[in-house]
């Protein structure tokens, strides 16, 4: 009730509208009516006036929003090429600035190694709309790339932009609940990655309920797009179940009297972002947030998937260097196999053993986990707390996931030190029950894996 | 009364807070209690994990903070020394690059080009009120740099990530009046740098009366500082003294029949964004949306000072080349000349002619206008209107330019034509009579100039 | 772009919250457990500290949130019964000021005569949610009052209290669009009362596009409630059927080119407030705005039902006084002969008879019009400008007004002389289309109204 | 940093500009130019149409604005004599209720027995600028009724409006420190009642300050008026003397670390808000805030004036009834003898002495406390802790109190009892010393009371 924002508040309404008025620029428009990318591009960098330029800028951003792909990867094409770096330059000014460290053989060095694409998107970026423009540019630059390696160096440079403008200073945590707008709302409607939200009852159930919260990072520049948003549930403890945590049934406890805070979805909503991380400052804030509000919390953790496991297991099963593997990614490719309890309970060893090798024995050449969740979260200084069998049972759960959730848990008192040990040896911290799974597995894994083979040909 | 802003409003207040939560690093702090500036910059930039990074940068910033100028330019001469690039590398990488435009040679020569210490500016904007530091920090930076050039190279590095930074399309513009928080309106009388606001009374004056308006850009990350402001009166017509705009009895007009929107005092507020320039888009923006506001409205004009004038005529003296200047500047130097009418009235027309000849005929290399107001407003588009004979006959005025001042026009249709005539060769769009004294002048120097010099001897 | 309210914004944060800190009161709580509605209400009255005042009415409007009908009806007839005022202690008072005009036999006349229930219901407004609380009270006295007429005198005290409360001063008009909050749309959703809106879609549909706008009235104590609202539609002219208006196929149109802005739906959100009038303020308030925004409007109309038509027939019917009228009205209430063109046809002449009758010859003893709709526009200054066939097919449509729709027109420069002329005498200001209509209809009644009665009997 | 009343604040800035579009009623200009505020206030109220009430309102008020004191005075008659009830008319319906309780009867009784300026006052109300016009025009009124008391009955329907329009429901607490907008902060300095703030420099360190805060109520209709204040101290205990409370030398405190919070000064702002009792709710609401914010605060204590004391000894001293006391009133008004401090000390026990029982013994009809403050924080549930001997020594102190301050303590977990207790038989709750010091010197009167009188006749 003590607020005193106000003055501070109207910013954000100007940055909102931030519809900076163009100069109407008729004595150009006789002679440009119909610009190709390409020209507009080259007014909009070469142009001496800053106004001018503004004017180009938007006018590109216009014309770039009507192209079809050809035109558009014309265009990227135009600016790997163009607009790149001139290395014999670059030597040449290196050389002299190596001989003489004069600030302006300085600045001539900074100047070459710099591509002139930068530049541009600095300048697409003052208008309107113009950071959106260039997240949604990347988005499409990234698509094309996969198939186009020499895109990657336009990447590189609106990486680098990107990483500078979305610094962490500049990003902003919102509250997303019941009365945020509407069409911020179908956003996360629209951008959830995890467990779908197929109707506004559902969005509902996530966001009213006095137990639940939404969190998301916004950027002033892009105050109708949210960057990353997670969703927490407070509840009694660890929920192993992500149906638990859903049950359009549940009956919402009071949230001063929760326990456990779990972010049981993560999401990130825009492509052209890819590469620049939000996740570890969000999932930090919130929980510092969270313990603030409530401080009978007694811990933070997840209720995650693990979504590349299946798809290692067939790796593993294709290559054929543990035969027995074929049986069971038979099994559990067929639908439904976890609704027989029986057979469930047979091949549950079997699986957890297998998970918990995915999990802590590195294939890959950078030496941290195979999983792309779990590396994310310990990263981020979790530990891994829990396996839980038939965690999530629905298609894409059993599908991706063998049915597995893992509970990650954020030790706020831990984290930097948990971190600074995965970062230094990948060393993969972890419960002690987790750990006794793992050397149980790895110690005896003939009698542990798939113990019940025989069964399965009979 | 539909405003649709809300959500976003509240975006801003989260921003004006920024207090990222920094993990407590109680583990940390046994080893690295007296950390010098040096130690903390490493551990910045050396951490691995993003959040000691964050933990590391706030303790940098406040360690900053406490520092002596030693200590300071020590940790200057750090950044320009041990962050800087390394030549050969950069030249290896390029070579590398030239040889194969592989995006992974790109990667490797960009990060060789990239001076080490903007990763660690990045970092350090990241924490609450970083953006505030770092400005102030290159403004000390600037200051030391004018004894130790070496230091230009780090300035560079600022200049480069601030202007990405404050980009135009990060910028907002606010109305500051009478009804702006008390904290910002003590930095408008700080900051203003043309005409001293020496009371809240006169603050008071420039705000409140209906005919008159003030408007200023900010930052979202800079919410309690102006970066740039300007004043305007409402007018019915150019004034052509600054003691008629800040007349303390004048009767407030009835800005819906105003004819003049009139510029009268434009000051930046952060040296520390020295060359980050922000003016040209301010006052387009304030013309754009007064024209808006009051339809009625004829001209926009500014009431601007000359401020290096009589520093140019010293110089014109000091070099001898015209010796009758001697008496003249003699003459002016004079305290209260102005008040002698008799003797204005003598050194009128010879004034006039070296102002016009002071405008015109540029004496520095890029073939520029010698007054600094005059660049900045030729640059905008502006035309030079009138030139106004006593027009600021306060110790200041007639100290720097001789009492004159000047009105540009700004031709809201004209602007981006008239820069583009500037940018391309430096032409001086000017009115009718100004031409006309110029041409008067210039072709008749010695008749003109100074015609009244016997009498100054008799 | 040049807001200025900052400041204010906050205050209603505040509003919002309005949590009214309430001292704990644990030396009553143990007395005072299980309160009834009757010693709440005395406690609430009697005590002598206002916040002890302000406890008592917390825990009287949770109580009586609680409270069943039976106990709930009860303390309506308390209200009316014991907290009445005193006759004869009116007329004492009353004699005594008579004789002497002393202000302090004023004050305790006025003291006699207004009843004690209105300084309860002060006092319960004085907290949280005390607003809203009485407003569902009263919402729950009007219906028992349909049976319980002695509870229309506590009826008489709300709505004497609402007319303060919700004074036109007070209230604050609000555009709702797609960025409105969810928990605000879902009450648009839940209240509108005119042309249901059965899905989140439909919703969209009538509030982003961009010729679509909604306005509503709130109150500062209720901002969660909207308390009437209407829905415009942005169009090329007046439209004669409301299907056209709400088409989901339709294309939406640039609102700078609108020339007719349609209001096609009003509702009245509370039924609590019934009898406090906003509708008037709201659509001139609404039309002004708009006419200041889009210059280019030349008018403003409504599409309107005709709710009470076919009630009115229905009862000419059963009177017998004009005994043709059984089979048209028998025609008119078969499902579907609205989808017989040859039928309509042949019912139009009679139908659109009766319709100008229906709304030109009042039955009332107030002298105005029959339909509660036409009273509502033309007690506002509208005019009768169009009578649409088929206007609307929909079921209530058909049921309710067979199918009529009438367009009242909002000449704003008529609004007042016309208000003036209807309420001096009940005159149906229409357009002369209109009024031929009703003329022509007139003068023939016999051979106008059903002429084409023998084929129905073929 | 989790907030959600970004839609809400939207509401207010609609409210703050509350500019309801008037309909232009050029028809009724003609006949209506040179309106008296007796014809205006008859339109106003005998008009149909509401929207054209609000037209003559509207121009009432402006009308009111630019007329004399002889005209004002002629309207506050009329108001008084021709907008007064019918005492005849009362009567009449009260017998006819008392004998048929009929709903209709309550209404027409309810009608005859409200003074028709009350519906004036609400149609007043509705226009921009309304509520505060009515204040403006009370505080007039107040004025007048001074020496015309016929004018208090208008008097009586001002408070009446006024209690249910400024509900404590309604009102808005908002921080006010050195973020608040100048026009607001104007008026602080210009309604502080209690320590003068004589500049903007020592408003600045009134506000400022980290251990310094300071709240107001405000009324959503009057956003720029706030109705009262309370400047707050955070200190380590209870002080003694106002001027070390506002000594500019001192060093504010970390007010995490304070253990008393101090209301040295409370402010009415509206004199036309007479009777409107505020200060009640927001000391409570203060100190609860407070409370919740920094937990470790152990007490709640004014630092108060006794501005009653020198008067009433005045008055006692008049009387004659106790002859002593005129050397001492004669000591006491010599300016200066407060700095010598023998005699002070001589003085110290009489004063005292006087004080207890100036505080204690009421000479009032109604047995509350002589002093007004000391009634003001009594009835708020306070008591009476501690008297301050030389605690303002300004000259007002002195004046007005013989220089002594009083701290009342606000004990959160007992106002209500001791409100309680105060309100069922004005017992004064006091601390024990204070009750000793009254015991003391009631008991032994006169050895305790000016014991040095000697002294003075030597």
């Amino acid at each position: 009730m003590m607020t005193q924002a106000g003055f501070f508040q109207d910013l954000l309404q100007s940055i909102f509208k931030r519809s900076i008025k163009l100069p109407s620029l008729n004595w150009l428009e006789r002679e440009n009516r119909e610009q190709s990318l390409k020209m507009l591009a080259a007014l909009v960098l070469e142009t001496k006036g800053e106004a001018s330029a503004l004017v180009y800028a938007d006018r590109f951003l216009k014309r770039y929003a009507e192209t079809n792909a050809e035109e558009r990867n014309g265009f990227f094409m135009l600016l790997a090429e163009e607009y790149d770096i001139d290395a014999g330059q670059i030597i040449r000014a290196a050389q002299k600035y190596g001989d003489d460290k004069d600030p302006q053989n300085f600045c001539s060095l900074m100047q070459a190694a710099e591509p002139p694409r930068q530049e541009l998107f600095r300048r697409l970026n003052s208008v309107a709309d113009g950071t959106v423009g260039l997240v949604r540019m990347r988005e499409a630059l990234l698509e094309e790339a996969r198939n186009n390696p020499v895109l990657k160096r336009v990447d590189e440079d609106f990486r680098h932009m990107f990483r500078s403008w979305f610094n962490r200073g500049f990003l902003v945590m919102r509250t997303v609940d019941w009365t945020t707008p509407a069409h911020i709302l179908e956003k996360i409607i629209a951008y959830e990655a995890v467990h779908e939200i197929p109707s506004w009852e559902e969005l509902r159930r996530r966001l009213e309920p006095k137990d639940r919260r939404c969190f998301a990072f916004f950027h002033p520049s892009m105050p109708d797009e949210p960057l990353i948003f997670v969703e927490v549930a407070l509840l009694q403890g660890m929920p192993s179940k992500i149906a638990d945590v859903l049950d359009p049934e549940r009956v919402a406890e009071d949230p001063e009297n929760a326990k456990t805070a779990v972010f049981y979805s993560i999401s990130n909503c825009q492509k052209g972002l890819k590469g620049i991380s939000f996740g570890n400052f969000l999932i930090k804030q919130v929980a510092n947030d969270l313990q603030k509000h409530f401080p009978q919390l007694e811990e933070f953790a997840t209720l995650s998937p693990l979504p590349g496991f299946m798809r290692w297991l067939k790796q593993k099963e294709d290559s054929g260097t543990e035969p027995w593997l074929g049986e069971l990614f038979k099994r559990l490719s067929n639908n439904g196999w976890n609704l027989d309890p029986q057979l469930a309970e047979q091949l549950k060893p079997s699986v957890l053993g297998l998970c918990v090798r995915y999990l802590f024995q590195s294939e890959r050449s950078d030496g941290s986990p195979n999983d792309p969740v779990a590396r994310f979260h310990l990263e981020n200084g979790a530990s891994l707390e829990r396996v839980n069998w038939l965690g999530d049972v629905s298609a894409r759960g059993i599908g991706q996931g063998a049915g597995l959730m893992i509970n990650y848990r954020y030790d706020l008192s831990r984290l930097e030190q948990n971190h600074e040990l995965y970062a230094a040896n990948k060393e993969v911290i972890a419960s002690p029950s987790v750990k006794a799974l793992f050397k149980e597995t790895s110690g005896s894994k003939q009698s542990l894996l798939f113990p019940v083979s025989e069964e399965f040909h009979e």
